[in-house]
């Protein structure tokens, strides 16, 4: 027995883990839904299945039993209840939500209606930080203590919508971006965050929060050091041989002609040109492994560097280069993980609770930022229940 | 007019920075002091001067105008103190004491007594540091806002004597390696650091901060991320083509073998042979500058990352790759700057007041990784007067 899928957000978030959703071999997909026309047309062309226009339509007119939501950040809780109330599993894009009362309500829709909800994708789905969790959790290299993870990119630059720009919307690279550090570290430190210092800096036109740097304490005593700067004009795929985000080959010109481009064009037809409405298309295969930015994992017995290719472990006997195997395609892990959650009843590796945690660590980035003090991403949200949690 | 200079202290950072003091046209090498026969004997054959058993011995038996204080952290205090009561000059090796009092009461007797106080070499003296504090304060990149900098190094398995893995007297990767760090973002943000908040590791069997992460916040608004471990398998000088911290070419394997040497040998004599006992010399002319790490900073308008020849200005229009001409020598601008200040009465660039902050910013990391806080380092010396400071 398949999962029929549907897609809510056809834009650029859809386009890059649709083809692993279509590829698996549990599940089908079945339908689409946007409001922009030309992204609904774009993405019947390519998966020869229908979209539609609203979420209503989408529940009147399609026969599915799970939703992928790509939506905008500002509308996964709405999407999210709307499945939810129909009896629809979930796997909603990261942040999951906007706010954490959102999170929380996500859950407990969940709850209430016994459907999945599962956050994803996100560079903590990486293979690579995958096998560096294991690695670690395995105990073949002591005890996690110190992960320093940054990431200099133009994601500023890119061409964005109004809401993008908007932390109170969902916008700025915290939500955004610092998200997927978040995801990794926690996923290899195996441990609750009790408390975050911080700092976020926007300047230029294109103000939000478009750099930040922070601490992450451990409760099991280790610390996470992430830095993000969407604003770069120096890109730190430099130090991984100019592979890029999604594991393709990156020239090294092509970052510095973001912000060029920008000024050049049309912006909000920019951004519907890395949708479906132009027929932007995933990659598909690569020959390395998606990433994002550089993460040195310190454990007491090694040192452990996320590459393309896999893992390098940096021992007292030498280094050896781990290739950690690709996927099928990229995020093929992320479509798996959410079939077998639906379809053989299999924990998924993010879960609603998961996603709060990460979500309540972004919160407390903006808030200790702003406050210039610690504080601890679990006392942000005091009223959702234990039950719930 | 020249500056007779005595040399207290005949280990590894004498070797390091005598050539340079010998080779200022300006300044005439005297004498020499060191508890170690080996150490005196090998200093006096490679100089052609003599070399005493204490300072009392060299007080009463050489003539002088300044001392270049290189002895062990714990002693600087001590010797400085004992050289201002002799109205010579000072420059006194980083970190300048091991405690703030003891920053303090050298500050005063320098004061009392006229003479000059100025705390190096270090990282912070490096000409490309020097040409990125420039470039800075020229405007021409607009304001600082963030500053990356990270080593990951084997400096706890080169040999140690055990106050380096001490705390209390002055060891551990906070005063020793921090003290670089703290110094280059300290001149390039051009700011005083209004709060600290870190976190320090220690492990493995040579326990001591081994390890730390830092945000360091100025009053301007700019951020500092500093990150170190000295237990690291990994090497991050990989990241500027195997230039190590001396400017030299560096192999790949070197790095992995100090642990290894460390097991196999007897550290005591391990130790002695880095020192002019063993007849150990400077590198001397190098193909690159002294560095540290790697240092990244953040402009309002370009990204600067300092590299082994110099500064890559990445801006707008790509990347401007700079050579920042070599001295003549390595640390040729600290001599020449001290002979400046005793000579011609120029300010020097890291006086008194400039090391106890620095040394205030380190306690300011140990307290906070204790106390879980911020730490406002100017807080820690407030028996010290406005008028010494």
């Amino acid at each position: 027995m398949g999962l029929r899928v549907a897609v809510i957000g056809l834009g650029r978030g859809a386009v890059l883990t649709v083809p692993a959703l279509a590829a698996q071999a549990r599940i089908e997909l079945v339908a689409g839904c946007d409001p922009d026309p030309a992204a609904r047309a774009g993405f019947a062309a390519r998966h020869g299945v229908p979209a539609c226009e609203t979420v209503e339509a989408l529940l009147a007119n399609a026969d599915f039993d799970a939703a992928y939501i790509a939506s905008p950040h500002e509308f996964h809780a709405a999407h999210t209840l709307a499945m939810a109330g129909a009896a629809k599993h979930v796997l909603v894009e990261k942040p999951m939500a906007v706010t954490l009362v959102e999170a929380a309500s996500m859950i407990r829709a969940a709850e209430t209606a016994g459907t999945v909800l599962m956050v994803g994708p996100s560079h903590g789905y990486d293979p690579p930080v995958e096998a560096a969790a294991a690695l670690v959790a395995s105990g073949a290299v002591g005890g996690v203590r110190l992960i320093h993870a940054f990431n200099y990119t133009d994601f500023l630059y890119r061409p964005r919508r109004p809401a993008e720009l908007d932390t109170a919307r969902g916008g700025g690279v915290i939500l955004s971006q610092a998200t997927h550090q978040i995801d990794m570290v926690r996923r290899i430190a195996a441990s609750p965050v009790t408390s975050v210092r911080a700092w976020t800096g926007g300047w230029d036109a294109r103000v939000t929060e478009g750099a930040f740097t922070a601490l992450l304490f451990f409760a099991n005593g280790a610390v996470a050091n992430l830095t993000y700067s969407g604003y770069a004009r120096y890109d730190s795929d430099a130090l991984a041989g100019w592979v890029g985000e999604m594991g393709g080959a990156k020239s090294p010109a092509a970052h510095g002609q973001a912000r060029a481009l920008l000024a050049a064009i049309d912006e909000r037809q920019a951004k519907a040109a890395r949708t479906f409405a132009a027929g932007a298309v995933s990659s598909g295969a690569s020959k390395h492994h998606e990433r994002f930015g550089s993460v040195l994992i310190t454990c007491e017995q090694a040192d452990l560097a996320l590459t393309p290719s896999g893992l390098d472990i940096h021992a007292d006997d030498g280094v050896r280069r781990v290739a950690v195997p690709l996927p099928s395609i990229p995020r093929a892990g992320v479509a798996e993980a959410f079939a077998h959650a639906v379809l053989d009843g299999w924990p998924v590796p993010f879960d609603g609770r998961w996603g709060l945690e990460s979500l309540a660590i972004c919160h407390a980035i903006l808030l200790s930022a702003r406050e210039g003090r610690d504080v601890t991403p679990s006392e942000l949200y005091p009223n959702v229940s234990e039950r719930t949690l």
